[in-house]
């Protein structure tokens, strides 16, 4: 898609009138009194946890933020492929796709060897590794993945606005306080200085701050960010231009000799550019005050750092200055040794770090992806209130990891070039190495939880040794059985708060008698032990809270539909209907066709023995074992979900 | 997508409550006076029309309807792909791929050898040939594709809402009328028998009537609709049901022994299922006065012809029950030899037939798909009256194709098995070869339209043996070049009004002196006979009336930007930006990066000499020249472009 072509406008591209393309805020309501999940913040971080909690009907949840409204401009604009995988399970990844920019390759510039002041490029590299994800690494700016978020809100059966104008004043944990253990005091923003101050008081059983670097809920139980206060100082600017820059629609990475850094980001709509200049590393002449700082000076110095090349801006749609500081909080949750936690934290409010990597929003959203079904879990009587302890510990160590990333990446990519007078410096090629080397981290894709309730100690982890145990179920083509539609399997997993079961079938004939899956299908319909058996309430649907799919082998049309057994066909609904969409086999379709794609061998998978994959709500792989493990299917589930009457 | 597992409900499927899901009419307003386009009818012939002309701020557009609001459920449900590709142009492909259903394989099957009474399985076939079309054959309910026609009606310039309960009563044209020349009277249907008659008066310079096989329009030009009138009743249904059928999630063509045929085709949602019922062929006792007609009638039989398994039916979200007769009008427009045309027909109000082969929906929107931007050419100045001519010469001609084909195949269908007793019968291995055969027909890509102004002769169609001149350009996979992103050729050809000149670089290198295109982009930019200085209205962005590309044959990281022609990233909108989209090389990434796909290769293109491909604004190919043939190419364009000032 193009646009932009006659200045920026926030909102949905599609319209042709800009005013259309920004639908205004509904009329403001009072906050209600008591919610299950009171939300402090609606970025990115927010407003994927009430996403997640309003797939519930029975969840209430209110969000608030001190905004007047939904965000228009600026801030992040990196979606990493992880992070799409998610956007997948909410239903909206093909609408960011066809909007976005997406990174295909990265750009190199370096001080010309023949002539230092100019950049010269020293290479370019493919973005995204092969088959690291299904879903590409896309650009787009922030405000339409609030939108995104806003309109799963919306679709939900939880149904819910934010309640924008709304301040944080003070938050209660009574730990005798019954089912609401949590009030908060909210003060409602007016921009009209006749009336006086209305405050709000809500109370909630579950508080989450995703406010910000400067979370007031932090604050309120007595948190704080620790670590370096580095204060390198960046400017940022998203602007329309010509240029005479060959690689400006490429992400492009530049060193310049001696007038600072600088980091290209192409921007959806093919006509912006996201601009990140290293203002501390600017002449000492041409460094200006924070105070002082204009768009105007921000271009003057991409310009020097750009040459030979220049850049004719032609309209700044929005700019700003930040300082870089890598800190993580002293914790994640208001928990004590002798009390669950009822106040989380999450996003910016938990750890901060330069955006040059593209991880804030990224990460934000990941913390209240492990959140989120957690908290329904334990809101809709699935689980206890234990499993909540493992956010933090989950989320927790990859902050750190993440900060000690960023750091690295950061020095690298504000050191000077190596060179004969500098050479303590970067070599532009280890950069491009690191660069490349980091690319699993920057897309998310490396998270590994450890071992705890809800991962496995994967002592049978050959059994599928490319989904690995702690980590995101990795997809992978296969062809539907019931209408041949050629699918990506991890695209069933949609963020409806279920496990699932990938039971990949053995080299036994589909459904024969020593079909592993078939026996597995007969314990999870008839065993007393079985996980479907207790842990489904009475008249829920038999796939809500763990979903059964299974994989074979041979060519699909070789494996009738009339041979399954009705664990993988399950009857759901009021009227009971069959759910023909649960099995699937091996894309043994011809190259020709786009076929080919073993997922056995992309996966390794044992193509012999077959092997059962269980994977959290969240996408995360919880532990593989043998199809026959019955007991260690049991005992996994008999530490996560409750059992139900 | 998964829906209907609590019932069938309509509207859009991403809402959790049904209620949310359809948007509520806006208030009724009166109808504008005078108006370029009064549209009757909002089909997909009308809709589409709309859509296609809101695209130009410029022409004012009506459209009406007698029904009370838009389309909920019933009706059409195939989508060819040719009428994907179209909905690409649109930017509502991708949308509609994630609702739909893909028809991958369809299964085929006859009375049982062994036992006649009891149907088996012949076969099973691919439904959409490789590289057929990038677009899959996909259904779903007709309404979701009106909301999307409206909703890109709302979107665009011309912002346009229907005007429902509008009954068309009467339409003059008045040759010397002026500039409005037709005057259509409608009434306005009130529900509240207090009402007085309305009547409103609308002045239009053109009238298209897409109202249907009873179109008022077309009995008040005095035309009808006249063929064989087979009066084959059929039934359908859109049922919610649990069967033990294996195939209930394929395409499924049933030709029973005594029991008359039927048709399965799975619809969206995963649950729900259109099923089409041959009442003729129904034994004599088991036939009922169509009045008398019930579902419970088309439910029973259903299950007579699909012994030995069974349905259990548990809702009928729709059905109905109709006739065929193949019919085709005896003109598509008003003209007569004095005089050009003020009033269209498109659509059912041009053809009827029935609806197995899918064709009803497709070739509505193919019509107005051929009429719309002919429309606007005129209505803004850039073509003369002359082109319109050119929509019943095309339109009429696939028109009788049509009408041929679905003889054959509704005869096929609807003929008995072969067998001992049925000597004259329809041999099921036979109808599953036509099956095969007529793919190309079925999916819309096989329309050619004859040499004409807007169609060139094609005496160098050997330049480029796949991009057939009067056929649809049949994209193919390539890389842009400015951000490496691999894309679809075609999806560049939006529907915006503009021809699109493709050309194709032969062997020299790209922008060196002997190369073709350089020099073509030299004549376009400097000489007096170039269509781009010729007919782009001063002021207007240099690629509004024809816009430019070009496909280079080297790896795409070896070919500069920089060197690009100016040509090649026109400078546009208010700022003049360049648009830096309008290049692309072969597809040269490895297979495993899902590359090593050659367009030259894929479409028969002369790699030595390279060609230029003009194509329509409907997407068809108006010639294929050598790159150099400025004479050709400017000749081309005079004869359908009005030059500008």
């Amino acid at each position: 898609m193009q646009f932009h072509v006659n200045g920026f406008h926030p909102g949905d591209p599609r319209f042709a009138d800009p005013q259309d393309a920004v639908v205004p805020p509904p009329i403001k309501r009072p906050l209600p009194e008591q919610v299950d999940v009171l939300i402090v913040g609606c970025g990115p971080a927010g407003l994927n946890l009430a996403a997640q909690l309003t797939k519930f009907a029975g969840i209430k949840v209110a969000i608030i933020d001190q905004k007047d409204d939904r965000l228009l401009v600026g801030q992040a604009d990196g979606i990493a492929c992880r992070t799409m995988e998610m956007f997948q399970a909410y239903g909206f990844a093909d609408q960011i796709m066809q909007e976005a920019y997406q990174v295909n390759e990265a750009a190199f510039w370096k001080p010309a060897a023949d002539q230092p002041s100019h950049i010269a490029r020293s290479g370019k590299v493919q973005d995204v590794a092969d088959d690291l994800s299904e879903m590409p690494h896309l650009i787009i700016n922030q405000a339409r993945v609030h939108d995104m978020f806003l309109d799963v809100m919306r679709q939900n059966p939880g149904k819910l606005e934010p309640h924008y104008q709304r301040q944080l004043l003070d938050l209660e944990v009574d730990p005798d306080g019954g089912d609401y253990p949590v009030t908060a005091k909210v003060e409602r923003l007016v921009n009209f200085s006749q009336y006086s101050q209305v405050i709000e008081t809500v109370k909630a059983r579950y508080v989450v701050g995703c406010d910000g670097a400067r979370s007031s809920v932090r604050k309120a139980i007595g948190k704080e960010l620790v670590g370096d206060a580095l204060n390198q100082a960046w400017g940022v600017m998203d602007v329309l231009l010509n240029t005479d820059f060959p690689d400006i629609r490429l992400k492009s990475l530049i060193h310049s000799n001696n007038e600072g850094n600088m980091l290209i980001i192409p921007r959806e709509g093919g006509y912006m550019v996201r601009v990140y200049i290293e203002l501390d590393k600017l002449k000492d002449g041409q460094r200006v005050a924070r105070d002082k700082m204009t768009s105007d000076v921000l271009v003057a110095a991409a310009n020097r750092i750009i040459q030979p090349y220049s850049m004719d801006v032609k309209e700044v749609a929005w700019w700003s200055v930040y300082e870089i500081g890598q800190r993580i909080t002293t914790a994640f949750d208001d928990s004590t040794e002798d009390r669950a936690a009822r106040v989380f934290l999450a996003g910016d409010a938990c750890h901060t770090h330069s955006p040059k990597a593209g991880q804030g929003l990224n990460t934000s959203v990941m913390d209240t992806w492990n959140l989120g079904w957690k908290l329904a879990h334990v809101l809709t009587g699935r689980a206890d209130e234990s499993i909540l302890k493992t956010y933090s510990d989950e989320r927790r160590e990859y902050g750190q990891a993440l900060i000690d990333f960023d750091r690295e990446f950061s020095r690298m990519f504000s050191a000077k070039p190596k060179s004969a007078e500098n050479p303590d410096g970067v070599d532009p090629a280890e950069f491009q190495r690191y660069f490349q080397l980091f690319g699993e981290y920057t897309a998310g894709v490396s998270i590994q939880y450890r071992p705890s309730s809800v991962v496995g100690d994967g002592k049978h982890q050959q059994l599928a040794t490319g989904l690995t145990v702690g980590k995101r179920f990795h997809s992978a083509p296969v062809v539907r059985l019931a209408d041949a539609k050629p699918v990506q399997l991890g695209h069933c997993h949609l963020a409806d708060g279920a496990y699932r079961l990938y039971a990949f079938a053995g080299k036994a004939e589909p459904m024969s008698e020593h079909c592993g899956v078939k026996a597995l299908c007969e314990f999870l319909a008839n065993d007393d032990n079985s996980p479907l058996k207790k842990y489904t309430p009475t008249g829920a649907d038999p796939d809500s809270v763990i979903d059964v799919r299974a994989v074979f082998q041979p060519h699909h049309q070789d494996v009738e539909t009339s041979s399954l057994h009705p664990v993988l066909a399950p009857q759901k609904g009021k009227y009971g209907l069959r759910d023909h969409e649960k099995v699937y086999c091996v894309d043994n379709r011809p190259v020709s066709s786009g076929g080919g794609k073993d997922i056995y061998d992309m996966r390794g998978i044992n193509k012999e023995q077959g092997c059962l994959v269980i994977v959290r709500p969240d996408q995360y792989v919880a532990d593989v074992l043998p199809l026959d493990d019955y007991d260690g299917l049991a005992r996994f589930f008999a530490g996560v979900l409750t059992e139900q009457a």
